[in-house]
């Protein structure tokens, strides 16, 4: 099969580690060759450009409907704010494009949804942007609860706690608003959260959730004035796995200190595993086995036994970063496109992380347990 | 002031963290004279007499009565199974003596308002055994809240796990039935939690809880036939505290890999601190102000600035033990007897601590968040 | 046998956490009586008086020489400043009291030899306070070592840091002077050190020794003038033990942050295990059987399976404290009087120590190894 | 400036790092174009083909010298076994190509400085693969040293410990070998540490070595007999920086359960800082400013206000990896290149970490402190 070429919609912070991962997953991985790192788009030609010439982009536009015409482009790949992901996301189907979309994949759970049934209807390959499980540490953690090394799985924790919004005088940006961004905490951080819970334990039947805006307004960094933030700074949630596996959510972009702290806990008969992103190359394991008195959470580093580690590094404990992990999953998408795999997280699991979110959204506006659309 | 009397109820775990206290607290806070470890009681003559010997004590029962009976008693410490404080603590209080009562107070909300209110009438001075609180970190974390050093509060998570009936094997014991112990983690470890929470932020007004008995029966050690597990394995809640600050509990008893995590973090728009038992002489607390190159979570490691540290030890990070909190709470319990001090966690706060247990079960019964009483 | 009549000489940081312990080892160790506190001395008789009443002495006196003479006396407990050791210690041999003191032995190890020969002459019981190795982890560590479950011990890293002299401006103190207290950080923290890694790994053969005075002068409190430093703030050394084994040692009082960094690492072919006395009910273990995706360091909480710790507790990782592992040591002093175990560690053993720091002293001087006698 | 061509020779762990780094670098760094992969080295035709598709390069060949011939070439990056490094970089610089080596840069202290004069004669770029202190942390903690944030800076404490020969049954590798490899432990961790140290404290003056060979024979896995280990497994150094503080290193490949652990701890006046590769993202830091009962070390995560952090991410707490740190040095070898740099560590560094190496060797075999050529 030919190189696949990308066409890569914006170049923020995710786009840009979207362009450096296509730049560098050919050299981790040699199972397969690099990408093609073809069309590059933003918000204006000359912005296009420089970016392009960047991040080793051979052509670029000003117009993101450029790449959905462009017949060489193989893979869209939409990394702008949520907002645009529906829209961007249907053209590119409708040309008949693998798409590649980071989360959340819609601003609503019917448009999500509506999104992967159309790729499906299309035959396109399609793919979110979930990196974090890319990790080869939860890919472990997943085997080991897969494998029943915990035993019978009865109780989940889980968090995201960041501060980028945590100072009072931060200022107002688009994800404060409910038409750019749709939820707030939930959209950037929990969607990362409930897919993760997701990889681990399976669906998640009901919610009870809690939501909370903490600063009601913020400063429009442009125009001076205060506006009102629309969405949660805080969401919380008693959930129930469709398993019937009980367990708590907590996520919140004004934890202050935290800086990303993506965490689990996950228990079971036999043992206990948890993990902490800020910590990204521990995951810790509690085995009951064994007398009491040798007996405690072991710190295991990633290491070249742990799946998807050893591409990058023959030695243990070396450490993987954020990046690495976007490195994994387009390594997964190129595998998926090349019918080598199934792509997963696809779009209709990006729906289903946003019929969570909306169910704890419901379930907080109507102060009662609420069932999540199958 | 004379040397106060004390008769102890019960010699088990917590009887004998009570009687090692009494033995020591003199010693280490030279500001006042020990207490008389007088009168011992426990189930019969012998083991009460064997007891005594071990633990210090003048003189033992058999009979708990004899403690209540005795005029020679100024203190009844009572570190009975759940199901018989609310007698104990009641005849104490009809005999005109000062009452020190392990949590909880009794099984029900209503019966341990009765004694507090009893209490209160008969003039005595109560105190429940909370000895958490006790800790010097968890002080100085509360004169941090209460200083505005977190500037203004806005969430709360807390978390009491533990793992002792983790294993399916772990046998039956009283604390599996209602009539004997009331609720189940939610009393066992739940109440230190709720408490925490009261001495942090105050009262809780309202929760949504949820519950969950993970192993059904349990193997009786005795008849060995199987029996019915009564009341929960893990209590999970959200909850909103009167000054409207919102958070999350969690409390297990089956947490395998865990000890003693009780556990809280604080979150305010100037910074955050948090705790784990585990690591009892640690507080972690993140200063927001600072630039952002120098900043972190600090480990403080408890010491002799830190509230009641110093008469242990002189020197910092030498490390308090679980058994040390017990002998904070002694010498409280001393001032307040004394009139130097308000008594607090008395018999109220553990009234209110049990109308925030039960308020969790009502609301995990009926699936809807619940009120607190006042 | 009688409860042995102790009389203390000595009221600061260690004699109080030694009255601390007198009066609690009764009720914690069940096995045996509490030992009589009967005489205290102090430097003045009002002093003596005052602290009698409160550490819960019968009687006092101004003059430790009446410790001696009082045929009452069977323990003379020394926790004076190091200069007084030995003629304390050899007031009470003597006297054929049994001795109990604190390290440093003596000022040299020619004069802790002779202490140590005139106590056995004498056939008193003697016993030293490192109180450290008493921790229920430690004596695990020694349990898994002996027991080969590290496999071949082929490596030791050890440090003890403190920072109590780190402040430039910390005042001049005894512990400055030679004469008064004979090394600095040596005697002081590195004696604890070397004790230790007796304790585990068995007699050092030779030593390398590297010291430091960071701070020459510091300020008399008294008079105000800046006076010498006269013994070292830091001292380093390259160490082989008699089994061949080597290692490295670093002692500190001036290591900015450290409160009671007292660590160590034992490396051997099927495992390593180390300890930090901060985290003192923590002993990290890797094993290296397993397979290499699921190993790590492991976390053991203290708990009742460890030697000594049930006594205090019969829950796992709710924690002992620094004054705990005083307790253990007077238990096991008791013991040793009452003939039921061999006193560990003796006076042999201080004078043991003592050699191992005047060895890398003469090694630091002479800027070449050196020979520890036997 | 053109974008330089690169001649990769070696393809084994640290080739595939460098030309991961190679292909990553333009798109991290927008503020260069990416270098040019072009041609490709290893040991024979075939096994270069495959591995110049895999990674990414335009051109292969079987024979090194096919690299120093070509005129296309601007750079020949080395990463080859050790006693190649001599002889390859002689012939770059003889050739007139800018030269990347890998550590050691020879196998002896006169070979490399012989080396870095010649480079210097050439007037070519030279570097060392010293990739660790690439870490933003790391530039971090030598800015708080230089600006004084820690007082003035008295004592040192390093160690690089991995336990990747610990297992008794590891193979016989050309590591064990000295014509192959010159020291152990020393060339191939000690080196890091070494440089890391020059790093912030600038250069070392004299050294009390001690080496330890733990297996003395490995079984060779072609021949499948046992043959020597003609190197350190361990190396322990008691050190002299030329500013006058003292020092120790603890340097270990068989420091079973540590996989890469190249730690230091400075300490100051007014703080300390220490660092754990092993948590490459966090630096702690213990500021000796403000109140008592509020100090204790500190956390810092990596982020963008650290130097280099931002290109990777903006939001901080993300996290590097060990991969990340080569794309940084590649970056920094191409600002030297273009001359908007000075090349740090070039080959003089790579002389002097040798020189360090061979004085630790020489006072271990003479049992004697020795001084480090300047």
């Amino acid at each position: 099969m030919a190189r696949p070429r990308f066409g890569l919609i914006g170049t923020g912070f995710i786009g840009r580690t979207h362009a450096i991962a296509l730049n560098a997953v050919g050299a981790v991985f040699a199972e397969r060759e690099a990408p093609v790192c073809d069309l590059l788009a933003d918000s204006s030609p000359a912005a296009a450009s420089q970016a392009a010439r960047a991040l080793g982009f051979a052509r670029s536009t000003g117009d993101w409907r450029d790449v959905m015409a462009d017949p060489a482009i193989d893979v869209v790949d939409i990394c702008t704010p949520n907002f645009l992901h529906r829209e961007m996301a249907l053209a590119a189907i409708a040309a008949g494009k693998h798409v590649y979309c980071e989360k959340p994949l819609a601003l609503t759970a019917d448009e999500a949804r509506g999104i992967a049934d159309a790729a499906d209807a299309a035959g396109v390959t399609h793919m979110m942007g979930f990196n974090y499980i890319c990790n080869p540490l939860l890919q472990a953690a997943r085997e080991m609860i897969a494998a029943g090394e915990l035993g019978e799985i009865y109780a989940f924790r889980g968090s995201y706690l960041e501060d980028y919004m945590s100072d009072p005088a931060a200022p107002w940006t688009w994800r404060c608003k409910r038409e750019l961004a749709g939820s707030g905490a939930l959209a950037d951080l929990g969607s990362h959260l409930i897919n993760l819970a997701h990889l681990l334990l399976g669906g998640i039947a009901r919610v009870q959730g809690d939501l909370q805006v903490v600063h009601a307004t913020r400063r429009d960094p442009v125009s001076g004035e205060r506006r009102a933030v629309e969405n949660e700074d805080i969401a919380r949630a008693l959930v129930e796995f469709g398993s019937g596996v009980p367990g708590t959510f907590e996520i919140s972009r004004v934890a202050t200190g935290y800086k990303c702290g993506l965490t689990f806990t996950v228990f079971g008969t036999k043992g206990t595993v948890e993990f902490d992103q800020e910590r990204m190359n521990e995951l810790r394991w509690y085995d009951a086995a064994g007398p009491a008195a040798r007996s405690g959470f072991r710190t295991i580093l990633a290491g070249p036994d742990h799946p998807d580690y050893r591409p990058f590094c023959p030695a243990p404990g070396h450490g993987l970063g954020y990046n690495d992990l976007k490195v994994i999953e387009v390594r997964n998408l190129l595998r998926a496109i090349a019918g080598e795999a199934p792509a997963w997280p696809d779009f209709h699991e990006g729906a289903r992380v946003q019929r969570v979110m909306e169910a704890i959204e419901h379930s907080a506006a109507t102060r009662s347990w609420t069932e999540v659309p199958a």
